[in-house]
């Protein structure tokens, strides 16, 4: 249940309104990494996260305060509208907001788009919406910073700067939650990939281009374990392909509270009695009975 | 420049054709973190990546192995749907993919829905796109596991289980570009955040639920500097909003290859003459020359 | 500001779940007339509603509400989705909420369509915007109305019957904040609307058609004014279009709280020293000072 | 059927070409209350409303006038954006328009948008339908004074004037549709509210803004039966939450024409022998035979 | 200006409705290819046709008809509807249109989507519209083949029989208005393509596949003056790209009636005094008069 | 299988960059008629076209191409949005770009609205695709001729005229593949037109316009079997819609390569004992066997 306070936040002050700067501010409003796209984000991750009470109570904090976030980007955004409502030129800056809004705020980003549930990555698996979370954050601290650097009213830097330093307090609080799971980085749900082909760096752009670019070396290729391997097209051995065989085996599950597991798809079909082929040697010697017959 | 070589990455085969598990399959044709979407958002990260050849490099070789995989999943589906061309009841499976496309594969989702550039996140700051390049990886992963799960012709869980794998390869190769950038890990950008107000976990969701939800503790209320607030609404202080006053200051930047930086919308404003205001008492001393007036 | 308390606005109960049911009431969830489209019109129409501070408490009393009525919806679909997770032929009642989203509830309506701000109706105008708010609640009350005709289970028509409710409470608020602005039923805006040819009712569609239809008759042709006018296309003498010379002189503005007025783009047009060419007799007489050169 | 006369419905004349003003009047060709959305909201409703045939024919008259609206504005925005052909910062005000359409008008609004049918309101529910047309109609007429505020062209203000003029006429037809079918205001579809809750004004959003707001009060708390709720959260004792028991019973419906009733989902499920559970005091003593078990 | 007649063009007739058939009938209404598609693309392209006066007639007339097989169209799908009112199975086979709609016909297509003006072909070029609507009837006519596939209801083919058979009337009309500008047949717009690259026909696909595909040779490799040429990733020359010299000059306009031109962007600038620079000698000799600096 | 090369397929070269013809650019890049669209719909009607294997490869030969033309306009692009990063006006060019991508390219059109599949043609019926293709290719070449009207710089136009050319070279390689299947012009699909009805050219536009248009006359009444009919409206008989008796019979198929037949969803049913009724005296004395019962 929620409830309306109608002290922001934060306080908004502006100096003087600058329409085409209140426009590029509505990427934080009604954009792809906006405050409605991160206050829906968490706030649905969390309504679907039943079995992980302590990160849902996480979650919906998060959620609840970029709705708050969303008033207070919204007030700036409308005091810099302000002069669309007197000015034809002004009005020129977003028609749209202007003609049909009435020079209010509106869920559009800075080029008139509507917002959209796809700008939002739900999936259910705990950690992985962790892993989206972070990088959500991430990428909204930088369309604020980009924002500062437009603007020289210090009314809207204060306030932008509240914003973007939140995003990163959110971004720690996020990576807390994921690494308190204390699962192995690479291990996503309950299938093991196919160990062997599971190391190669796969080389599939070569040659000198026309910027100075050339196939480049990089740790990338060689960390974790991976090795890389030059493509057929390239004169070299391709991909081992040959070494799937179906199901590698079971992953392990991270340690969450209250000794409840993360909702995944998977659950349901750890109960199968009939053994998964196994092609990865660490896995042999566990019994993997991970798949049942789907039921139809 | 692109090369197609006829044979595919891997060869698909497809026992007894299963048309609505065609049609789940094309998540990962059409979908939001579909094979389309994770070709087209690493190869134009790479593309907008100038100043960093070695990980331009990377997000080519990436990109356009996820084209391939692309070919492999739009085969493994098209063998599904094939009796959508016969058969009514087939048809009803999806009646847009048959009436409309002839039962060929679609760039749409299991649900019908045209892709749209609005799955992609691009942001033009590397270390930030690595992040939504690891989220993406683990979206996918996890997208696999789900369909392997629904199905039981061997087929196609070799071939899924090939493209599971190489998912979590790619994690690997963007976490080890990530780290090699051996930036601090909740620096993003140029623009340092407000150090008191950035410390505060905000508790907005409060009580008791009706699912046995109640207020809970976790490390993300404490790891990395944090400490929980209350809500003036809960009885408590509130954020520290008063600390807030503009930029904090500058960020250190990455190591990056080659001796080039990021490119980052922040590059070109660094040579202002006009001192930060600072209130970081841990930012006094540097000098911070971070802003100049927008050019108007 | 938000907070949320966890304790839902209303307890759902279900007794068995029902998939194609909770995939059904995705349309309040995600849908056109659901709940969030319903916070997100009214909360927005409120915050842009900086001139009439008493209407725009009931905006967001309302809208609010609306937040807490998604909880609750939201609630009610996870639980009739929940065998989604388990069970191959579940899943194929929505196989993008299971494979990509867990099973979990998003913003989606029954067709897998990612809700979009195109749903809403927002001119900030308030006697208009409460005209939209009212049609909203009514195309709400009905759809839940459908819903709890598909279905039997009690808990389920409870909660329906719940929200069902506070739509028509709804409807009541707006149509009482509307009739206390105490404008005259047809005035919109600021400008006038020409008299002569806005009293003609216009025969566009006649003859007799394949289901029994044909040129009927009812109080719309001749209710407040209006009387029919046959098209030239029928024989008719058409619309009086000759009639219409600019702009017909202003119209009188609503009764608002606190002696303030409502927000509208023409407000600040009303210091034009240049008289509107006046084409009504009923306006002769007054003066009409409405338009400025607009400033480019 | 529909047949095309050459001759506009209106005869458009303009003086100097406005550029960025006709990209403005694109929000009637291809906006969300322009004339195409109105056009396909009635027609489309009358098409469906085969049970109220006298109504059906209002519907096609008006949505059938819509068309020839459309023709009439594209006419003028075509003869603003005629220079966009010849000059390159004309292009720039739309180069979506001049690019791509040569310089033509467009099914798209000032921004860019493509035109969608998610911005129609149809649910076959004759006198909701009717709400959202009356409320449709007073949103065009504000649209179009904008539009005329922004221009000092005397042959577009008379164009505009023109077609702002018909909205209001078709306002007051559609108004006059609704009173005539003489159903109770706030009955709507066939299922009763529950009395006691659906009488309670909820106060979600409370305390002191930062524009000079507080907690209101107006005959939106009083009128029609409401009084006023403190939330809990607010310290008050909440919505009577407790009374919600299914189905209250049934409604009236209106009165129609040709003795045919309105188009509902529920028309179906009216002769089910098992009564529905009665909570309201004033529903006691009526037979309730409201819903069967839908067929499955 | 449009007329509605009550009678429909054609009659519809269903013996038993087929809730599931209704549904893949949408495409035809809403759909990317159907008669709503057709009317406003042909209809628009012929508002913006001010040039070409005949063929501006006929892109009226067939896109008025079109609007008349849309009303046609939309009843055949009501009546197959007609059970989703009744019964909730029936309502799973489109619970947006039963539960949001109704019951009643839609402008979306069989898996739901909105329509959108993103289907429409509209570039205001008219040979180039000629070509877009002569394959848009193509496919029109090939989805209502499907449609005719998928049912054995008399009723329902003869009216689709109807339908398809004046897809292929209007593509005789387009066809015969393109043929009869007598422009050469790879003459688009004015500027002409560079003789020597335009030739090349670029291998980039190729070796052996596994569904038996291989390089094939085809005409398309050696008509119209083209010749193949290797790919340098496959050991070629590769495309002859040194010859790009900018403009090589104007193209021939085809013949149109009353001496008018069809309208382009580049008509304005044919009057610059600068002359092109020509790298393909079959131009040499013809002066160049094609571009002028853009007003800027 | 896809290999990228880093060097582009043609070398871009930019004088100085324009930030508002970048932004015009991005039509080729992520525009309805842009490389991507192109190249995704060639490669997926290659991917789908599994009976003839010739044409499949002339679709993956052209849909790769367009790939490589998609990094070279993107390319093009990118130098011309650089100042963006520096530049409070120039960033207002496109601020989505700017503050959201960090003014590098994305798959949107020049007013920001992000690439869609609905902008794809792709049936799986091989003829109607060609055409669809062709029409395609032609609408590019106008789009890239725009673009070159509206740019001085010499590097640009260099890199336009090659897209350009390829365009054409594209639309003689499909028309030639069209040509080679031998087929009759106006023969798609397998089922026949009905013959009367399907030669009448229907006036459904009449009368004197506003801008001199009147009822012309043309070869597209009168060629291929055609002559014109007056509607009921204008006086006329209408059509002779009574002529429509279901299925008229089967139409001709194309030769194509290696025996193999185009997929059509209508192969399927040809094998159908029941005899379609037959209504045109040239198809008599066929045998028809084209539909069966569709399996249900």
């Amino acid at each position: 249940m929620y409830h309306h306070i109608k002290k922001m936040m934060y306080t908004v002050n502006v100096g003087t309104p600058d329409v085409r700067f209140g426009n590029m501010l509505l990427e934080q409003f009604g954009g792809a990494n906006g405050e409605l796209a991160a206050a829906m984000q968490y706030t649905i991750q969390g309504w679907n996260c039943v079995d992980d009470l302590a990160r849902r109570d996480l979650l919906l904090d998060i959620g609840t305060e970029e709705l708050s976030h969303l008033e207070v980007v919204g007030a700036l955004i409308r005091m810099h509208l302000k002069p669309m409502k007197e000015n034809r030129e002004a009005a020129e800056a977003d028609p749209l907001i202007c003609i049909a809004g009435g020079g209010g705020v509106d869920l559009r980003n800075s080029m008139g788009n509507a917002w959209t549930a796809d700008y939002l990555k739900i999936t259910g698996e705990l950690d992985v919406d962790l892993r989206s979370n972070i990088a959500a954050e991430a990428r909204a601290k930088i369309v604020y910073e980009r924002l500062i650097n437009y603007t020289d009213d210090p009314g809207s830097i204060d306030t932008l700067q509240f914003l973007m330093t939140r995003e990163i307090t959110h971004m720690k609080a996020f990576s807390a939650a994921l690494e308190s799971l204390e699962k192995s980085p690479f291990s996503i749900g309950r299938l093991a990939v196919t160990p062997g082909i599971g190391s190669e760096y796969f080389n599939a752009s070569t040659g000198d281009g026309n910027e100075g670019e050339t196939d480049m070396h990089g740790p990338w290729q060689s960390s974790f374990g991976l090795h890389p391997v030059e493509s057929e097209m390239n004169g070299g051995p391709g991909l081992s392909i040959g070494d799937i065989k179906g199901i590698a085996g079971p992953e392990g599950r991270g340690k969450q509270d209250s000794g409840v597991k993360a909702a995944t798809a998977t659950d349901v079909l750890t109960v199968d009695p009939k053994p998964v082929p196994q092609t990865d040697a660490a896995q042999t010697g566990k019994q993997a009975f991970l798949r049942e017959t789907p039921t139809k």
